[in-house]
């Protein structure tokens, strides 16, 4: 059954106090090659069926109005994973 | 600068309430064929400078110990991109 994977980020322009921790934590333990963290979403959709262009319309909607908060988010990527062929399909 | 972005999802035999939620939400909006919704996180890591096996070592380690809890999460990707390239590369 194909996935499609939608991947939700914090705005760059806004704080993210998660991210700012684990930075923080990272930075005591000792690491000074990584500059910044920032904590975003996964959402995995598991399809019964084929991904058509309706299919992923209807993703797309959902993404920006359901998955992420327009406000202070960002919807950075809508992905087809199929199984069968283990390929990842770009879809937005 | 390279981000390295380390994606935690929770482990397929475990009930994820919040996905649970989206799943019933999206069959209530009168969806059928997205059968289940799952939530995990997505990291992004801001890398200063080149990042070699020693770096991707180490970001394996906090992805096991820091970014995800073994018991209830998976850690399913460490993937480099490289901006000057537009190359996502698999590192796990």
């Amino acid at each position: 059954m194909p996935t499609i994977v939608v991947e939700v980020m914090p705005k760059a322009v806004l704080l993210d106090p998660q991210g700012k921790a684990v930075t923080g934590a990272l930075h005591r333990l000792g690491n000074t090659t990584i500059s910044e963290v920032r904590i975003g979403k996964r959402f995995e959709l598991t399809v019964e069926g084929p991904v058509d262009e309706t299919l992923l319309a209807e993703v797309r909607a959902y993404a920006d109005d359901m998955f992420s908060n327009s406000v202070i988010e960002d919807v950075v990527s809508i992905t087809v994973l199929d199984p069968s062929t283990g390929s990842a399909t770009e879809a937005a």
